[in-house]
């Protein structure tokens, strides 16, 4: 168990598939673990929690060095979706749930999400649009006051 | 107002226009709750205090899934620019100021700024190319010591 | 030298030569202040640990506003070797060792390496794969542990 009043304050600013699951398994990791954790969702990482959006999450193999397709391959139409479906089929085998289930445990499990009120105004988003589980949206500053004493993750 | 104390240090090691608010936004959104802030900008961060650069940032959706562009479409010349266009609007009608003006509020703030010396040597920058308010050159080590007891964030 | 019991856990999600950099100079400066450094190596990271990737990363100028090359161009077969053989020859210009041995270096100096188990096993990776100072592949709850009292950076 952790120390006591241990915080995680985790900010996930991407909206792709790769770099959702760490943002996820950090905070449902951390949970299991009996330490606080607060998630701010921001800039790109708002489709994590946006409803229309959250369980159609891709990857992109173009820019992506790691997954060793040539550029000029990797821009064909279709090649993107694949790449999605492949990773999604990997996840799925490991018994990892997809974003909007993984979300789900996660507030069940006491985790806190919040949407950042400047990304929510510069994407023309509005409450109902987002996942359900997100408690509200809230400026930078009040992520300063949530984040007092928390280890802090920039996704 | 912050337990006494409280710091952040920011390392911004992004170059493109969606990459830099965020630091710039969590800067300026602790300094205007009392806590210190030093901000160090490494790599691909340091267009953001490059005079020639610091105010032409872009945003590439090419390989950024959730502008929702297929690749083949983002790849097209002129497609980044309008993608980018857009953005500055977006950000203008918020009220948000560009780039440079968010540095000079960040700076009368109180915010430190420092460039990372392996960054500039590797990129063969010198100190009169980067914007006025950094006050200095430092290493990583350097870092380390600015550092101490300070949340850190790394975008 | 450090407060006593500083301590820095680097995350390591990205497989780019210029994103891997920064995780290895921040862990080697913090180590050579008397800082305590836990590396966990997760998602595309893992190619930093990675026996047969490690010293191949590569630089995608695809999607990176910052190298200043249109996408049209970037995309075309051997622009990303170009490139990345460009950064390899300023990295080594400054005497900046190439990942394998930076990663001795870190290893000698104290840090300790850790593989990220769900990323391992979607990877379809073992850890003879892995490089040798690697300690050991663990959960994101076993990272939870290590990470208590720790600055973490997430890169």
């Amino acid at each position: 168990m952790a120390e006591e009043n241990r915080k995680l304050a985790i900010i996930c600013s991407k909206g792709s598939l790769d770099m959702a699951y760490p943002g996820l398994v950090l905070a449902n990791s951390a949970l299991s673990y009996g330490i606080d954790v607060v998630m701010f969702f921001t800039f790109w990482g708002l489709d994590m929690v946006t409803k229309s959006k959250m369980n159609e999450l891709k990857i992109s193999p173009v820019g992506n060095t790691s997954m060793g397709m040539p550029n000029a391959l990797a821009v064909i139409p279709g090649v993107t979706g694949m790449a999605t479906s492949m990773m999604k089929g990997k996840i799925a085998k490991l018994d990892i749930p997809p974003v909007g289930e993984f979300l789900d445990m996660i507030v069940d499990a006491g985790g806190q999400l919040y949407g950042c009120k400047m990304s929510v105004d510069m994407m023309d988003l509005t409450k109902d649009k987002l996942y359900d589980g997100v408690i509200d949206i809230v400026s930078a500053g009040d992520f300063m006051d949530m984040s007092e004493g928390a280890q802090i993750i920039f996704i």
